[in-house]
């Protein structure tokens, strides 16, 4: 098994990062498949839906502190290395909310720091029971600052606040009161429930999926009068496809469409 | 009685959009009677609040497919009536905002589509237990963009994310907790909370109300430095009316105020 | 006990606001108390964080209506001076979200209108069960537009539009169910509760919250591409510190970080 294992099972294509003995954390290795493996997937067009989970006992701890540390040797003190490494990530981290399709994290065990960071970037995430989330930097003096940006994008301003600076898990329960998650449920039913919901949009016309996708991504930063100028034409487009017109029809005719994807 | 009914009781006026048979879709009809209502109602000085309820089965079941399918005989496949018809929808939307009184929402049966989309848009919403509101356009190859402007600024992103891309409804209750409805009642009561609503906002001095709807708007969409800055302005404003000093001389005094109103 | 008392345990200094007749309302003497402390602290390098109290029967009500009805004697009817007093308030809450140091609200009685707003302001807040917030200005006609700014960036646009325009009051559990505070406890155990998260937050690196709260409030405002370049380069240089090295060092060594703070 590579250290991220890819399987397609219908639409759904499943992305597990394997390394287990790292926690899964987001190590150069990690990140240069992420990032290859979702720019391969963005072009293909039999993927409707991603799922992402990690083996062993976390979805993912975050950066890898080794590796970070080694950084340290060049003669600048490894600034232009930690540079290169947290562009790096938050490529990694706009390339999943720039796929075509949804991204959904399966999540276990733990999320920490930039694995917090990653299922608040994914834009859906389902959580066992007994998951602990975190940004827990601040415990070893290095504060998280670049999981906030995800974070505060996910949950209000204080929760989101309390988390950095104490460096608390929070409870799966917590998690989807705050808006982290969609959805808890019992560990040995996680894989199922995740790839129902990911079934489930996946049995969507995925052009439309994709439209929108990318169309909440870029309204959710613009202005209100500005959003629905933007969207309004995305609407249009929307309207002016065959298969969304067989899909009006459809309905209009209490048929089921006749979709070819 | 007429597609949208306007009926008054006091200070509060009450819209009633009528046409079950579709379930009060947002029609050519219906959006050109909301905005004909909403812009006369805009200057009526003995309006200081509006609340909007559907008859029938529904609250509101977003755009009417049939006209729009009608509207692809033209030459550009309906590109252009689309357009127009988009642009309308968000004039409404944007006037229910820019109303200078309150608009709550009554909300029973079902709110879908665009008809979600008026629910998050106005300024408050009281919903009937067993209420169903989804973005369900994406079951039929038409993603929710339009409705999406507003509910994303309703709810947190994940949640908004779910609801656009799987199609499912979210109860009353699960509304609330989002944030996309204020209260929830059972629906024998619905009519008489959102009545009991709209005269606790209609008894505050109107003037203020307006004052603050309309900063409310403005406000949120500035960094906090600028917001600030207008809010002190607009501050400033109220405290030199009439009726404001009025209002805090009789508090001062253990009175009840006197205002004109 | 001065207006605002000072006093200092560990790295942890608290401030409490001593107007109990006025029920620790905003008067000129309080917010310059408020600033000339806060701008003291700032550069006091013993403190890690800031706790903030009121004596007597509310946390904070708001505005001094007494003095600012006062200043309608001058010839502009108190227009200068207002807009001086919503400058000089909008000053405070800006320093407290550029304090380098978290600033933790303990509230217990009533929190309301500008009182309301310092809750809102605060990095975190504590409240006691039974504590009461509401941004009642509407009541006496001036509505509370600054007050506004703070609590719509931590709560549901709908449920602020409610608060704000009804005049009613929240109740603590409904509080953080909202986010507006962090945790609810017995009033007996306000100030111990308080006292236990302000010394969690102070037992981590200094710097490191000091850098992550700054990072916090700047991030916030920017959209997401530009909030990811911002904290890339503060996380390069927070790993740049000598003691992050340590504490980073420490966990992978398993053992605690010598930090000399």
């Amino acid at each position: 098994m590579a250290i991220l294992d890819v399987t397609q099972r219908g639409a759904v294509t499943h992305l597990t990062m394997n390394a287990p003995e790292r926690l899964n954390a987001l190590s150069d290795e990690m990140l240069a498949a992420l990032q290859e493996t979702l720019d391969d997937l963005a072009e293909d067009k039999s993927t409707r839906v991603i799922t992402l989970s990690g083996t062993g006992k976390a979805f993912c701890a975050g950066h890898d502190l080794r590796q970070m540390t080694a950084m340290r040797q060049s003669e600048d003190g490894g600034a232009a290395a930690f540079k290169d490494l947290f562009d790096r990530c938050a490529r990694v981290m706009a390339r999943v909310q720039s796929m075509p399709q949804p991204v959904i994290a399966q999540v276990h065990g733990i999320a920490t720091a930039a694995g917090c960071q990653l299922v608040a970037t994914c834009d859906m995430a389902v959580a066992a029971d007994g998951t602990k989330f975190g940004v827990n930097g601040v415990n070893i003096g290095l504060f998280c600052s670049t999981p906030m940006v995800a974070l505060s994008r996910n949950i209000p301003r204080k929760q989101a606040f309390e988390m950095l600076t104490t460096g608390e898990f929070i409870s799966a329960k917590r998690a989807r009161d705050l808006g982290l998650v969609n959805r808890v449920v019992p560990e040995p039913a996680l894989a199922d429930e995740t790839a129902k919901l990911a079934d489930l949009v996946a049995s969507k016309l995925g052009a439309a999926v994709k439209i929108g996708k990318e169309a909440f991504y870029h309204q959710i930063a613009m202005n209100t009068a500005d959003a629905y100028a933007y969207t309004g034409d995305v609407m249009v487009q929307n309207m002016l496809r065959d298969d969304t017109r067989e899909g009006i029809d459809a309905f209009l005719e209490k048929r089921a469409p006749d979709w070819d994807q």
